[in-house]
């Protein structure tokens, strides 16, 4: 039986919808933050009245809880990524957060030292995930799937050192697009590219471009400039360094510490310098060595017609070939691509530099690692760098002094008089029941003026206030907190 | 430049809105479903062409990979059960998913063996997660924050045995709702019951009743039966047992097992086989032994509170206070809960058997532990079981033959014409463009029969179907797959 009768219940919603529509009690309120004491470092014990075991009360080194404020801008931002994922026709899937210790080794090259492993305490050996790709594929594997078009957001581990200051963590979130199965070329690594487009032009995040290189075209012009098939590896993790330090630096580590012939490093100069559009692919087709070279043709052949897809898609201007584009990981087989914020000047003198924030490529040759038989399942995906995205809102929301609500909550249910709660509780639970977000302040007595401080602290919009004589003339009180304005 | 001038792109989401909205368009489909090899295992080689090192391709024993189907189901609970902590005013948090170990040590008791460690690689010793309670309070602690309602939904690890047809696994998902602070008694409580309620009805599971006791009432009915103080635990967790196994077994287990005298034995089966609802209350307020004692008072005089804000709320009848719940954890100090579905008769046919679905209580002294003063926030919350909610639903649905989408697809762009391969291209980025969410076949020829079966299987409602003819007269066909109805 509603407390009061005059109004029904049914009815609170498109009232409260009418008043929240309105543009003034629409507008994001200041909150109060807690104190976001990102390594607060406490010393503490553990039984007061026991021992004196002092320890420090922290998150464990390169972690960090994430805030409401900070969950606020994440849950959009993946909002905003997932609807992209969804709108090409992904599935989702989860893994476990750790995988079979050998299921991750010999995957990740130079890196497997960065993988988190778990104690023995009998049974099996196991590490955690240490991205989403190796598990999906081996999910391909275990479960002889031929073929799927899935995206997976969760946490990965690696145990790096962390550079807290650019946004790197032990523990991060990813998010990934795959489509596995064989197909005719090009056509699933250029959605992958529209999509990167599609989630880079959506968050406004500013200008970007994207690289595109291909594992094939940099073996065959490794090949073709002289370097022994035992150095390829050792001078594409070179040639990776290059958006970071300038070629003299690469050609000197190149020469210097990895043994290269310093006109066989000169000729790699001259490739790795060259970016371009399709014209640069038609001009790298007519090159007298690169041309001579069948793993360089093919990776040539396949980028010719990705620009001709890309064209149709919209977005070949959003695309940069780019020799000199490597990619750490080594389980790429084809195309490979990363995509990098281009600063602008004014924000270029905030010193925030952000670099790459969606990767991938093709890798043919990884769910047959997985696979008794070695049958081959041909896949290609995305990565979208979302830490960095975080960090990036999260830095221009600080700079515009932008706040956001922790909490949806749409009315609150205040009393001016003593004795008033359980009328307060009957009625705030006619309104959960109604479906309505409504809080209360977990007093007995409270005062009216705490209890507007609350819903201005809060960005609460509406106030609905019960007292004596709006309980006489069965009404009740719907207050604008932003206007003042007020309903009976 | 549009590919097909006579048709803006504004027009389709309105357009393709007008065709969903028919109900045999919206009718779910049969998806086919690959084979779902819960613990396949398959022997393999690393690399086929080196090594003949065999091992097995499989998840961790005790976990397993989500499919696609799974994630719908799960995603569907979800969001409502957020939705509801939403209603209730709460900000979401997150922590990571491992702690410094002894940050975990002797809050779980006897459960503590079930903590996964990791391994030590250098550094700080961690721990896997095991509920998101004691995080939570280490971050109030590490914070100082003194007042905050707030929910987090992740994963948690355990190394249980695990007992897979029950649903039980080492990694599971926990969905907690927590309110922290200093307030007026049995408020911030009786909320906690009320959302629990609001969740299992609106999840329509069935009848459910929760169980409410307090530990203070727990202690001081020990204390008024003659129980020493020491055996205070060990007789607590054999009351644990009560809704699995019947009483003469438990009495017998803290008689010959336990050395409680077999009078005391008796006195507190008097008591533990007693629940009803707030008239028993009343009555064991009139226990001339049980109201002698301070702590077994201050329990039923909050439990009457209780009662008095459960009826204002309306959810009275669904609260059973019940002195045989114990609960297994060591840190709650005052009323404790869980809920449990009741099995109709038709249900119980099924033998599927479930028990508590979500569970909490009020633990004042956790955040203390973590405080270098010792400085207490007093908390009371709930942990819904979820993953025993997502075992119900998926065997219904089972049960039921209902067949779940997986994807949201809404228009597939299909044409009975070779070398259509870029005017798909252009139509489909066309369509990504204006926020549709469409799908083609990545094949330069695909037969228009083969497009409109993937349509069928994947419950694809509308079909955009371009040709030649279609070309020559500047429009486009949309049909829809259920009723085959074709507009142009």
């Amino acid at each position: 039986m509603p407390l009061f009768g005059l109004v029904h219940m049914r009815a609170w919603a498109s009232l409260f919808g009418q008043l929240l529509r309105s543009p003034r009690a629409l507008c994001i309120r200041e909150v109060h933050v807690h104190s976001q004491v990102a390594e607060a470092v406490l010393t503490s014990q553990l039984k007061p009245h026991q021992e004196k075991s002092n320890f420090i009360v922290k998150t464990p080194k390169g972690t960090r809880d994430l805030s409401p404020q900070q969950m606020v801008v994440r849950e959009k931002i993946l909002d905003m990524v997932v609807g992209c994922f969804k709108r090409h026709g992904a599935k989702r899937l989860d893994t476990p957060a750790f995988e079979l210790k050998e299921m991750l080794t010999e995957k990740y090259g130079e890196n497997s030292g960065l993988i988190y492993d778990l104690k023995d305490q009998g049974g099996e050996l196991l590490s955690l995930r240490y991205d989403l790709t190796v598990p999906f594929a081996r999910y391909l594997a275990m479960n002889k799937v031929k073929k799927m078009k899935r995206y997976h957001v969760g946490k990965v581990w690696r145990r790096e050192s962390p550079t807290i200051v650019q946004g790197r963590y032990r523990e991060f979130c990813q998010c990934d697009f795959d489509i596995a199965g064989h197909f005719d070329p090009m056509i699933p690594d250029a959605e992958c590219l529209k999509i990167m487009c599609e989630i880079l032009s959506g968050l406004q995040l500013g200008d970007f471009i994207i690289k595109v290189n291909d594992r094939r075209i940099l073996d065959g012009m490794f090949a073709v400039c002289g370097v022994p098939e035992s150095k390829f590896h050792a001078i594409c993790s070179s040639i990776d360094k290059l958006d970071k330090i300038p070629w003299k630096d690469v050609r000197h580590e190149m020469v210097a510490k990895k043994g290269l012939a310093p006109e066989v490093a000169d000729r790699i100069g001259d490739y790795v310098q060259c970016h371009g559009g399709v014209s640069l692919v038609e001009q790298m087709f007519q090159d007298p060595r690169l041309s001579q070279n069948k793993q360089a043709l093919e990776g040539l052949r396949d980028l010719k017609l990705l620009f001709e897809y890309l064209t149709l898609f919209g977005i070949a201007e959003k695309i940069s070939f780019d020799l000199s584009l490597a990619r750490g990981l080594d389980y790429y087989t084809g195309v490979i691509y990363e995509a990098v914020l281009l600063q602008t000047p004014a924000q270029a003198e905030e010193s925030f530099s952000v670099g790459s924030v969606a990767a991938g490529g093709r890798y043919d040759g990884l769910v047959g690692m997985f696979d008794p038989k070695g049958h081959k399942v041909p896949c290609v995906g995305l990565s979208i760098g979302v830490e960095r995205i975080f960090s990036i809102v999260e830095q221009r929301m600080k700079t515009s002094g932008h706040k956001i609500r922790t909490t949806e909550t749409q009315v609150f249910v205040a009393t001016p008089q003593k004795n008033f709660l359980h009328e307060r509780l009957k009625l705030i639970a006619e309104l959960w029941d109604a479906g309505i977000k409504a809080e209360l302040l977990y007093k007995n007595n409270p005062k009216l003026l705490t209890q507007l401080h609350y819903c201005e602290d809060m960005g609460i919009p509406l106030v609905v206030i019960i007292g004596e004589q709006e309980m006489k003339e069965g009404i009740i009180k719907l207050r604008s907190v932003a206007s003042r304005e007020e309903v009976s």
